[in-house]
């Protein structure tokens, strides 16, 4: 379930806009359908041709655009993020994305959505030769590349730069004469191409298209920059040893139910995971309940299988906010909740399948039992629709070292005991691959499965940063 | 659906702890499991048994306490409130509740959730004899009449002043030395008495109780004043001639499903109003989707009577919040959505029962169906999960003046035809009844149905100032 | 010197305009140029005749208001105020003048200058016929007997009211018919009339009317009220028994030297006490030097009547405000200083008179002479430009209680050793009377001198709150 | 007078602490006593040898500066700026100074007061080597010439920086393990070490020696590097050929008067400047005003020399804050005034001298003049107590374009009749260099008079930015 509770932060938002007299504002609306991929800050750039500017920072989309802002974002292209949290930092402004460049003779504005295997070594090298870094993102790693290569052209400086780079990407270039966006290698992180009209729109998913009104075109392929300038759109390849293997993750839990990743409807694939489920650990119950929000679409499908009912067994507070004031551990002891409670008129007598998306650390899971037994529950099954993650992510999905998985260190029946359930299962590898159901005949079904399996598709560098250090 | 978009105001939520010796701490936690009763504004009193300290003022419980207030605010005894909006007002401070009243002798903290259909003509008579008020609220009108009440007793004082005053009301008041809190003789609003080990809680909602580990005791009566002191708890009537007639919208659409009013869980109530309605009307189709969030559990219940599969065909963005900026007309035109879209995935080529809890002004209903037409819904039927509001509600649910009440001015056929559905059904009356299964022989099965009916509970005055007036 | 450092907690300003279609404005304005008589909180009401629109708050004028607020804040009459702080107070906005009283029928705001005597007696009695105050401000003690008098008149109203208050008073009533401006028996607080157009102002001092390009017509005498109504101007006394006793320390301390009182000019009088003090107590030394800002005037005046150099030997640091944080006791030690340096090229090896206008705790003069013999003065002769304050004033200026007040508790000889100097001398009160300049037979030259004498000019009751307590 | 009312933008200010163990903390008063210096933005950074921490951003010291910031803030050594305006500017953080630069491998901080002629050129060249810049700052271009410096040590990295540059310019770099200061080979700002204990202090003023406790040292010299370590105190050369020609513009108006500037106190000069200018240009009147604040010392000088009383004519309201809303031009045409008085008591019916300190656009001056004959001044004599300015300053005092220079436009009888004064006269530049008595046979007396004369210390490029397009 929530990724804050559970320690998979969320990952990276981009929004942009080529080619429409309101580029600024569609960019506000589309980073607000992406709010759930990064609620830590947000950022707009936008160009009318001969002059970028930019306003950023941290909050919600909503906290950090006032109307008035876009008296001074003007102009017929934009580029927006949101981001999860720089903690640590005291950058400040310099922090958020999208990235500004502004030399004597033109702008770049940069934004980035996933991780980098190999920024290290980079930025170390860059530095010895005396490029001074602002932050410690990999965003400013590609603007250096670009900023140094020898290529005349812009985009065979974002292609030179782009083959020195590993790991998982979507990048997003603006300049005053174009916007142009690429993917790695293996298409690891969604990014979908839309239309509005004579415009064009790049966002990290598809429900951005539906919240501007803009209509799906495709998605940008693995290895592919796409360049948007005067005379349209063009495609152009860095690379042409590539494979589509999209983030597992983005199904199980991250993206928005109402998002198509690589044109599979996500609350669909879910409700597939959830039935798959079903079929491969049934258990005999009354009633099935999902944790809120994003199990909800696997639960339904649970029970639908099951021929179980579907109860609003969980509830969530809709306003617990970043000033939110947690309990002491002492009121915490006595009863006091945030989030999630149990519904008593529900659960109370029943025997419940509880279904989850996944578990990371272990924590979340237990209290969640506890919630429901402390209600009345008779009995509680947890079924997880993913399978165990038994290795780290070093792709923009922040699950945490190896050592905080639960399931890489101890056996499903001692993960069942340490969260007091009555049964506990996991969806199996091969009903994830089917659940998801990508039409193509590769051995993972297309899907990155790194975090279950150890299985990398790319290289990983002794000296790759963990994610939590990049921050 | 959501009271914002089509016009139900929520109410207000009263919490109180006598007691504890975290008693602000939890009235926090409480206010903040009330918070769907109001958003725009929350306060709390704290006594220590000689002094009463009060923090107060606009946005959500979370924004308006920050760490430091708990420093000021301690004692045993707290008593908290949110509200909806008092637009129009410049009163700032004063117009939050609780409202603090202190002399050189003693202090009095009032909170108050419903209204008075009377309070016109006392403040008016209060003023002539030379009172000064500070606000237009209901509360104020209680707080002088306690003050002018010649009676020593202060239990005395609040009886005599409840005397004077009718409508809908759940008061609660705290003075250095007990909390005394009071239902109106028709019980129209709910007000819970729960324990949480020596202490006592009052709570508008029982959702609150779960939220701070206290366990349920009972309700607070109609016509009773329960007065909790350092002898414990105490029970007198201010008047005998009452009958229970809780307000049908509570259940319908305003309670948390996690609460349970008088007795019946919120959640399985509106789940039974669903397959009621599917008794009364059901429809041949594909899917069943329900409007978050207040409407899922009707479309839940709806779509297990019905046999059909109940998915999530309509996504609510989380974040809009109060500094949202609304799209321009133009893009809004173009397509710009903001709190509510359709899942095309789910949607597209179906014929779709869309449940919603109730109809106020209908604009809400028509952009919804439109919403699903626009992402390829074949069918679009209407369920709406209680019967037609034809009059305005004066006790405290601000659903607008009459000549705003579609259905009191349009046939269901007329509605049907304004909003572009295939085809539009209402719960009835005895369908609403049944599905809220209170267990008694009372006419109205122990509700109040005035806004479907027109029969008012209590008198109504030529100067009832319309709630919309009265904020 | 300084107010807020040796302990007199600067005074209240009023401001009020009739009949001019930018009132609120210009009442920003001429608040902004009494803002040396509190700065801790502003507020002002306009009346268009109909309806009245207020906004006050903590802070300085130009962080009260902004530009905004105009928009609301419209009509042809306004009423304004700034105040010393209220602290220990909770209240918020309440608490904050002026006060706005609405009823159903009629609106009235209520601004004060000043201290009544007897405020603690009538607030006990009128709490116990009913009535609920807000604040512990005695203006709220007038608004209670304004509105329970059963004259029928406004202007009745008032003159009943203010027969029953004692003390020492300006006051400024808005309705939305009139402005009444009232004075009490003694005229203790300063209180003058100007014309601007057709417009009439009233203001606490006559620097405002400077400041909006008013002309002086003339003051507001003791007992009388003056109401401004469409027919222009009229005046009525509610006694008779009157005489001046304007408060000296406005001449001493308080006033902007550019303002005049009674039409005798703040800083002429200021430099007549500074040649009256170089009479008295001539030394032998090399420069004068002042303490800024209220007592370079009187410094100037010695020197000229001394013939001795004035220089600029002590620096007011202007960027020290409200969010300033004050140094470490271990650093202060060291010799970090905050307001004040004293100039080591103009102190160095010179024989220094350091005039100041007043001594209360005596500290900061002690911290004043350590700081010019820290850079070198040779001999430090403090000159006081008014007579030891011996009493504490129960009339607004806040001079902390007789314990505090170093000239009642310790003789000349004693302070001059616990501040370190080598001679410190006051002026006589003859010399203040002469110096002060009014034209007049009376004992006092029509001056209060309490604080200096104990000779009070009103009743003092053995409940009167210490001002202290009031606030 | 006021730079921001004529024009004269001021400088920057830097204060930096190296060994004491509250070295941010003393950074902080000292910034304070330099904040006359930079209104408009303040940072500090602060090392303990391993790590640094920055804070900065835009307003008063006081107001970027909380006291929990100094949680955070430790260590050693610290670097301190206030600075003026950064408009036209959306850089938000990136502006405000020091600028810290983290690597992989070390930190290094920069601050810097005053102007690069040559820094256009310089960022070009950087920027088509790769660099990316985050502001235009002069400062920047400093950080990434050391950091591309081929040279080992950290020391012969900024020397050969230094040697690239050309301007007037007081520079302080702080890296984990020395404290660096540096003055341009003409020795244009002042920059003055002091000595705290066994720590040092570096201050653009010696009036921040004062506020902090410590003692002044000696000055840095032109062309020195003052190196701070482990070992003390180091003195190297960049270049040998230097003279002194500090800005006189810091004697005349800038700096603090309690200020020594290269031994000189300003208050002394200032009050010598008055009584050249007496002497140069005598008149027949009344009384002498300064206009406050800069130009009373000169008022106190000419009055001695003329024999005159000194009056306080004109008064400056202390509380115009950043948010002040502007009067209307309707307003102000009825006598709405913002910041100064001209007080009538004083001036009614007198033959004034009015000393002003210079002259930029003469805007203010004609105000001045108009308020004191608004008060009934009988005649209104001009005096300034410096030359014509003529040229403008490339050095880091931002006088406007030559075209906004009324001197070097306009005679000084026509640019009387433009003020409506009486009489005009300025001081010559003999009287300044002997007002300012530097003890020195260079030809200028050792100050740089380019403003006056037009002859520059330096090259000047054809693309020497002007200062108001660098900000």
């Amino acid at each position: 379930m929530l990724g804050e509770i559970k320690g998979i932060n969320e990952e990276c938002g981009v929004f942009a806009v080529w080619g429409h007299k309101d580029a600024p504002q569609l960019t506000y609306y589309g980073l607000h359908s992406l709010q759930h991929r990064g609620q830590e800050g947000a950022g707009i750039v936008a160009s009318n041709g001969e002059k970028m500017q930019v306003h950023k920072g941290p909050g919600l989309v909503s906290e950090v655009f006032k109307k008035g802002e876009f008296e001074r974002l003007r102009g017929e292209a934009s580029l927006g993020h949101v981001r999860y949290p720089a903690s640590g930092s005291d950058n400040g402004f310099a922090d958020w994305q999208p990235l500004l460049i502004r030399s004597e003779t033109d702008s770049m504005a940069i934004a980035h959505n996933g991780n980098l295997v190999n920024a290290n070594g980079l930025r170390h090298q860059l530095e010895s030769q005396g490029s001074i870094f602002q932050t410690r993102s990999d965003t400013e790693v590609l603007a250096h590349l670009i900023k140094r290569s020898v290529y005349p052209r812009i985009e065979d400086k974002l292609k030179n730069a782009l083959t020195m780079i590993k790991g998982a990407y979507a990048f997003a270039v603006l300049t005053d004469n174009q916007l142009m966006v690429a993917q790695d290698p293996n298409g690891m992180r969604p990014f979908s191409i839309g239309r509005l009209g004579e415009a064009y729109i790049v966002s990290s998913e598809t429900c951005a298209f539906d919240a501007v009104g803009a209509e799906y075109l495709r998605e940008v392929e693995p290895g592919e920059i796409v360049i948007f300038d005067e005379e349209g759109m063009h495609s152009e390849y860095f690379t042409n040893a590539t494979s589509r293997v999209l983030c597992s993750m983005e199904y199980i839990y991250l993206a928005r139910p109402d998002s198509n990743l690589d044109q599979i409807n996500v609350h669909s694939a879910r409700k597939r995971l959830g039935k798959e489920l079903a079929k491969e650990a049934p258990v005999d119950a009354d009633v099935v309940t999902g944790v809120p929000d994003s199990s909800i679409s696997a639960a339904i499908g649970y029970a639908e299988e099951a021929g179980l009912p579907y109860e609003l067994g969980l509830i969530k507070n809709r306003y617990v906010g970043r000033t939110f004031i947690k309990p002491s551990q002492e009121l915490r002891e006595q009863g006091v909740k945030m989030k999630l409670s149990a519904v008593r008129g529900v659960v109370e007598g029943k025997r419940v399948v509880m279904v989850d998306d996944s578990i990371v650390r272990g924590t979340t899971s237990k209290r969640i039992v506890r919630l429901l037994k402390d209600v009345g529950a008779k009995e509680v099954h947890v079924r997880i629709s993913s399978p165990p993650i038994t290795h780290p992510c070093y792709y923009g999905i922040d699950t945490s070292t190896k050592e905080e998985l639960i399931a890489a260190n101890h056996s499903i029946e001692e993960m069942r005991e340490m969260m007091g359930a009555d049964s506990l299962r996991f969806l199996s590898i091969e009903g994830l691959i089917k659940g998801i159901g990508r039409d193509t005949d590769e051995p993972n079904g297309g899907q990155c499965l790194a975090c279950f399996t150890g299985n990398y598709p790319t290289e990983i560098y002794p000296d790759t940063l963990h994610p939590h250090d990049k921050r």
